[in-house]
């Protein structure tokens, strides 16, 4: 059997057998209509996707090319690699070869019998050497900006999507139970991080934490122990920890976890590209009663922010009542960072990428829709000696919230 | 004690009784000496680095931020949050906080008392959006291409550098001790990926391979079990694997590893952001006659790369011969992937990141010099069956070269 064969029979029957799941051709069109009713107010004639989760968002498939979705017509999906595969992850009608970037106008022209007017790109992502490249194939052709749209159509989630980060939740839920067991004196951060990273790939997990933009990166591997738990850095996040050197100066480091301090475990997972972010506090023996303290703030904040989570709330309401709740409770300078260093914000959008819209963020004055999804996460760090916080997914519904992350809420002491 | 304080002090003794090694100042002078020689070259009067590992390789530290570095005088880094942690990691002299992008000229005309003429940015990974950025705050300025001039400068390591290497491999070689100890029959390929990852944090692996592009991702859990092995996907590589849904469709799967099978476990590490990238072939009991062959090819095909590598030879000279020896061998259409879908590469370099020059491949013409590092697979790909191949990273020494990841080449049978 050639290779182009056992693609299509073979493979796929093996990548079903072991669950994948292949986005349904009415979810596609679902998604590609609501792009088009947008497109067509920004009256762009036309749009090349580029980036890797916005290509799976309206294609279905993550092999390596770009698609092209006119106003009006069939998208065409232009693969550079494995085409069978895509044929066979896509439900697309129109899949065809690219060998060379020149040759987009012409396929684009043969495909739909002339060449848009008027294009959009994904300015916020694209490289500046690619955006050239595009100015030099299609001269004369103005080019906006579709980064808004596409984030605006991805941030109200389908019920297949909900499914999928559901299902992401699910294997926190049993990494969480695994991390139960395992905790121990003298066992290091990353060392502990390493082993709950390998039991949640064995559940399906898959490893990368995709975010977007050119220098942030997500690990999951977010285990911070007493000092470290005070420790801010580069990402825009109330700590950072120590991490393994200055290259990755971030999460889990090779200090050996203390008895009585508290150990912040913020674990995201990802199931079929969709994430799942949740955060929960562990101790070896009890944790010293000025953390339980502000854990238990926490959680007052947390359930307070999911209590008016509902359609049509203004995200940056919630985030400055949440403000004002840690201000009464007395955590005024230490919530969400070191004095100075405090973050603007208490949650933050999340689904095939981590930090999409909403954000429950100062100067994010939006309401909340049916269907989007958040990770809400309020901490309060302690410089050089620790934070604590919670954090839990959820699901815009009808009338208020549901949570995707459902492990118990107490301190975890071992 | 404020957080500032604490960062100077406690943190710092922290870090150092941890291992972490800062870039030493008289590395970031020489590097910047190698910079300023290009830059002149190129009539380039400055320029701004943006991306995590120019600044890193550049600076000595990765917090949020950017560097201007100047033709003439010392470089300036802006840092947009962790301020004291960034002056901590790097031995610059002056670091300064970033509050708004606006803001950058009057601190560079501040710094250095003019603006300058031209400028060069990475436009290789830059995203639009930020490019128009930099246009509006120097209107006028001329911006070039500054990418090409990093990645010559980068591309050969100080003995600082290829010593984290070294390391890097050094952690690799405990992985596939622990490899040889846990693969069993009834194991999954991803558990398995998953157990080595775990390995590899507990001794210092950072866990994210980085790569110097838009949509390319590299992950260390590249386990191919028979048939997974003759799969292809988004990536130029001979072998993509399954994955675990159309959203990962690379590396390992949810598939029960069999006996007898060839198992590939393609590994990169990661210490202080240097990497290493090793091949070694696994099988639960004896693994078929035609993939000991293939691999035996593998090993000739390898031994004769390096036998090649050294300071003078042709890059594009080495991988054809490499094809020929394929040939000869009798692996002509199965030689780096399947018919229609094979690599043109046995070879590419790494460091910072996975793919940098040099690349043994078609196309790339220019003699290896002393200093390079790069890593050499060979692979031979059944479709609908599996996959065999070796993979080492070597740097280029005054005579020949050297191998930094120095494993057992035999195939491990448990």
């Amino acid at each position: 059997m050639n290779h182009g064969d056992w693609v299509r029979q073979n493979m796929r029957e093996l990548s079903l057998s072991l669950g994948f799941r292949y986005t349904p051709p009415e979810e596609i069109e679902s998604r590609l209509t609501k792009m088009r009713a947008k497109m067509e107010k920004s009256k762009m004639e036309g749009m090349f996707v580029v980036q890797k989760m916005n290509v799976y968002y309206l294609s279905g498939t993550t092999q390596d090319g770009l698609l092209f979705l006119p106003l009006e017509g069939k998208p065409l999906l232009m693969i550079k690699r494995e085409l069978e595969r895509a044929r066979v992850e896509s439900p697309m009608k129109d899949i065809i070869p690219l060998k060379l970037f020149r040759e987009i106008p012409s396929l684009v022209q043969a495909y739909r019998g002339r060449l848009p007017k008027s294009l959009g790109l994904e300015l916020d992502v694209l490289p500046v050497k690619d955006y050239f490249k595009f100015q030099e194939v299609f001269p004369g052709v103005p080019f906006t900006d579709a980064s808004s749209i596409l984030r605006e159509t991805r941030k109200i989630k389908s019920l297949f999507e909900i499914d999928l980060m559901r299902k992401a939740g699910e294997i926190g839920t049993k990494v969480y139970r695994v991390a139960k067991e395992i905790l121990a004196e003298g066992m290091t951060e990353i060392e502990f991080g390493g082993l709950l990273e390998g039991t949640a790939k064995k559940y399906g997990h898959e490893g990368l934490l995709r975010v977007r933009s050119l220098n942030y990166e997500a690990y999951t591997w977010h285990i911070l122990s007493g000092p470290t738990g005070g420790i801010v850095s580069q990402s825009d996040s109330p700590m950072g920890g120590l991490g393994l050197s200055p290259a990755f100066p971030v999460g889990a480091s090779l200090r050996v976890m203390k008895a009585h301090e508290p150990i912040l475990v913020d674990f995201g997972t990802c199931y079929h590209g969709y994430q799942a972010d949740e955060t929960r506090m562990f101790s070896i023996g009890k944790m010293e009663q000025k953390f339980i303290d502000a854990y238990k703030a926490c959680r007052e904040i947390h359930d307070a922010v999911l209590e008016n989570a509902r359609p049509g709330e203004d995200c940056e309401t919630i985030f400055l009542k949440s403000l004002q709740q840690a201000e009464r409770l007395g955590y005024k300078d230490a919530y969400l960072g070191p004095p100075g260093l405090q973050t603007r914000f208490v949650g933050h959008g999340i689904g095939l990428e981590l930090g999409e819209p909403p954000f429950l963020a100062q100067g994010h004055s939006y309401p909340l829709e049916e269907g989007m999804t958040f990770a809400v996460e309020p901490k309060i760090v302690f410089p050089g000696e620790g934070s604590v916080g919670i954090e839990n997914t959820v699901v815009v519904t009808r009338g208020g919230c549901d949570v995707l992350t459902p492990v118990g809420q107490e301190i975890f002491q071992v």
